[in-house]
């Protein structure tokens, strides 16, 4: 039974400690948070103990941490727990700053301490199993990747001005979405993106909407487009286009009503947002972590995967500001 | 924290012992079964011990059981539960004997225990939320109901020659899903049914395949067509008409994945069978009962809707050997 | 060029002589209506004369007859085409009665013409693709068929008056699909119905839902729902259940467009009525009739499948008033 | 009765007198073809007679021209048309050359004859009603366009070779659709393309498969995925996101037949071809064509439509070619 510290416990922490209790194969033991109501609060439902950073990755007991603090405390966070010789489970993303991220990475190499960057959609069944066929040939080559990724309202404004742009905040799920579905490492990118939803978004410096493609050096590419709003729910759909067809994986609903009537033929919304659409994905996230660990396994998302998306988040935004394709070191 | 004694740990009592640790509102106390490694199997899995029927009856901490042993058990089960004063859970049926089923239901209203029959299709998400648009009235008056449930491959032949017959075992899921939808009792059913799936079923004396009618004093009527067996997995689903229009509540999928590729466009099939497409619902249904055990409010489905469902299942399997609509007494 | 007479200048008499002028292959020289100004217009339109029943016949180079007038005056121009030598494409029903039914397929016999009854489902493109797929044997052998048809609205009051009811008017077409989809002749009809639409219908003598299960030697079996009226559309599906899987022939719509909103995800309304439905079945039909008379080939729909659909909905008319199962002569 | 004269009696030209013939409100008087065969036989099938051009456009009963030629031909025939008074329907491209195109836009403007250029999607239904519901502001402002557009199979290689590229011949037609959806002008190109297909392409000097992103002034963008090979056939799909919602129009099928099996649960294939797939649009656009001329309104696609299409093309293969995004003049 591995046992486990957790720095964070906001919305996202919550659910990784509820998963975290009901996978019968780990135990949550420290809780840290600079809040210490929340800390005190998800510490309690769970049996663990409020601690210090310190104290928490003193404990021997610990083999495992997660962070699902604010992203400014990632990198230290990781450095701390790999030096202190923990399994890793890291929300994305690893830092804002590159150089950061590189930190954190060496670190990690240098403890050589196993570590999964949470990029949870990699783990939703729909999406997995569109990767599965992929790997098993239905579909030929792959040729072409189109993902819509599209929220249901934007974020407060607070966040977003902290968010580092909706590229490294947003778009790195899809950036990462995009390079797993690819099979090979896009060269170049080009992104176009505007504040359509709220002027606030653009007066902050930021963009709500955005179109991008990407491009492999095989010839294979990807587009992606991005919205912060969707009057009609959470939009999260992967389209793949190879040799031998095509594989499309959508929306989830919450239930298979149809009702028709006079004026239309309706079905569900798509699940309202992240909690709900991806429940089943921060559980088996998880679950894989506890797994590798384990078993010594490789991590199925490692930290590659979280510095390669944010070089394509970088690349994107200068992309927009220089509005030039840009290359890929 | 209501405390449980469970009777039965096979499949059905592994689910439902899982669903109340998982609870968080419950906790399970004494595990009976016959079957002496089953139950140390499920008690020590969930913190419970093992107990004899007396034993578990006799302690006073416990408020609630769940009857989940074979249906031969059910009724006396039922008659000590009630006289210990002890709410119950009971899966379906309550009984395959009418005259047995009425004494339950006497010692179940002489004590004054509440009781809910554990037809859990009705906390079928999608089922629920199709019933909760007719009662908001989406489709106007009901006018007649369509039930499709098929199997995705019939039972072993030894628990069929104990199953009471098709209509007792299988359609009576069917039946309470009728008198649900339709909102009003049948008064007269009318059954055809064959062995088109395997003779032996028909040399052990049963069916394999059933269409079903029942009509309503009003008029409103309901159909049910039913199989042992769908190569295409546990098909379920129903469709209500009413004067503005039509509901339709399909299977669920695993994954949301569509393939297309020079031979079709292609879909998951519905999932492969009970413990798959009614996991939701057999979770739902826990939490309503411990909830209206705990609120003292109205069981969702209660003792009179297991025996409704029996009236029409002997009524139907009437109609069927004597070739005639049977009325409803 | 095969020469035409019509008869009958009403809606479903234009569709066929449009049909017959768009088809390259077929004239029409003669039409006959009571209504002269009917006649002339439909003449006109297609370049034919306007013609009373003996002349029409007496023309030798009209080789065949559409008949497409009232339903009373069927069983009259079959008897007085075949004698004529016409081939004979007649509208359903042959005749209310079973009686003179009989009297027209002795004349067709006697005179050895060609004789395809109008059930124009048959022609549809998706239960023709289904009906192709069953002898392909793509789902083994068959075991259920379900039937939904449900009009979008009752017809005039007048008109029920006078159509012998719904089994012989609208259930009649389910019954041809039914006896078509179970590739085996029924033995048994059970009926239920009700006028829940309306209760004009019900003070008319007639019935404006019902619900139908038909049983084969073989144990195969078949249920038939019908509703005069549907606020979403015309409701026209077929299921069927083998051994090896289930085909579903679904709803046409008039575009593909899906809108999702704040409210729900929509699409399109089933085509309103048969004129829209089933635009593609009566021009297939009329060519296969067009085509089995210049190769002398049998006719796709014959003479007997028009009566036998008939006896049908003759047991299903006594089923309903005697509240029992009827056999089938 | 509007009297037509054609050039080309081809594949396309053929479809076109077809739709002419069945319209009820046009006659077509003269066939014009290099190859002498096609065009006795099309004439002949319609009543035509086979002419040269100059004799064609004598003919005073001419009013109106229908240009299915070979692309090369096109400008030649427009600029003697529109000396000739005729009103013009042009397939397109107008022409692989922008200067040529404006030499006979001119001509046009100069003779001021209606003229519509044959971008035949904007007449399919499902996207024309998309279109519909956007102008009636079913999803508020619109913000982002997606335009799927797959060819099933490469066109024989010596047609790649005239074709003026991929962009120029196919593309061309998603670039008239962006246009008509965004309801905007793009103001800036960026594309990307390989030959993921076939090499011979490459070899060529063409590609196969692109993707492209368009944007306006106001922020608006597109993007549109292009392959010249879809295993399942022909893939045309169109997504419009606006403020209050999103629109999809998807792909037709033959029938709405759904097998479910032991392997999938299927359903048709798209259409496989725009023959098929457009069938509809053709005959609505040569009708559309009619009208507007019988009634002197504005044509529904004009000439400035070609132009831009050809513009937006043009701009996309020097993005290709330069790896930046081209602004449009």
């Amino acid at each position: 039974m591995l046992v486990f510290a957790q720095f964070g416990a906001g919305r996202i922490g919550a659910i990784h400690a509820a998963n975290l209790a009901a996978s019968g194969t780990a135990r949550l033991a420290h809780v840290v948070d600079v809040n210490a109501a929340a800390a005190t609060a998800l510490a309690g439902r769970h049996g663990a103990r409020v601690s210090d950073t310190a104290a928490a990755l003193a404990d021997p007991a610990v083999g495992a941490v997660i962070i699902a603090s604010s992203t400014d405390t990632h990198a230290d966070l990781i450095i701390a727990a790999a030096r202190a010789g923990k399994a890793i489970f890291c929300e994305k993303p690893i830092d804002l700053s590159l150089a950061r991220v590189d930190q954190a990475l060496d670190a990690v190499r240098a403890a050589g301490v196993p570590m999964l960057v949470g990029f949870n959609r990699r783990f939703d069944p729909n999406f997995a199993e569109l990767h599965r066929r992929i790997g098993a040939g239905a579909i030929g080559v792959v040729e072409q990747v189109v993902i819509t990724s599209r929220d249901p309202g934007p974020p407060p404004l607070d966040y977003i001005k902290v968010s580092g742009g909706m590229f490294r905040d947003m778009t790195i799920h899809d950036f990462d979405m995009a390079r797993w579905m690819l099979g090979e490492e896009p060269i170049e990118v080009f992104a176009t993106g505007a504040a359509l939803v709220d002027p606030a978004i653009a007066a902050a410096g930021d963009i709500d909407s955005a179109m991008v493609l990407l491009r492999c050096a095989s010839g294979r590419m990807a587009h992606i487009n991005n919205s912060r709003r969707a009057a009609y729910g959470y939009d999260q759909r992967v389209e793949v286009h190879g040799s031998l067809g095509r594989l499309i994986a959508g929306n989830r609903v919450a239930t298979t009503v149809e009702q028709a009537d006079a004026t239309t033929v309706g079905t569900d919304k798509p699940m309202p947002f992240f909690l709900e659409r991806y429940a089943d994905a921060y559980r088996i996230e998880l679950a894989a972590f506890i797994d590798a660990v384990a078993n010594r396994t490789p991590m199925p998302v490692g930290a590659r995967d979280g510095r390669q998306a944010l070089v394509l988040a970088e690349a994107a935004l200068r992309s927009l500001h220089e509005n030039r394709p840009v290359r890929i070191a």
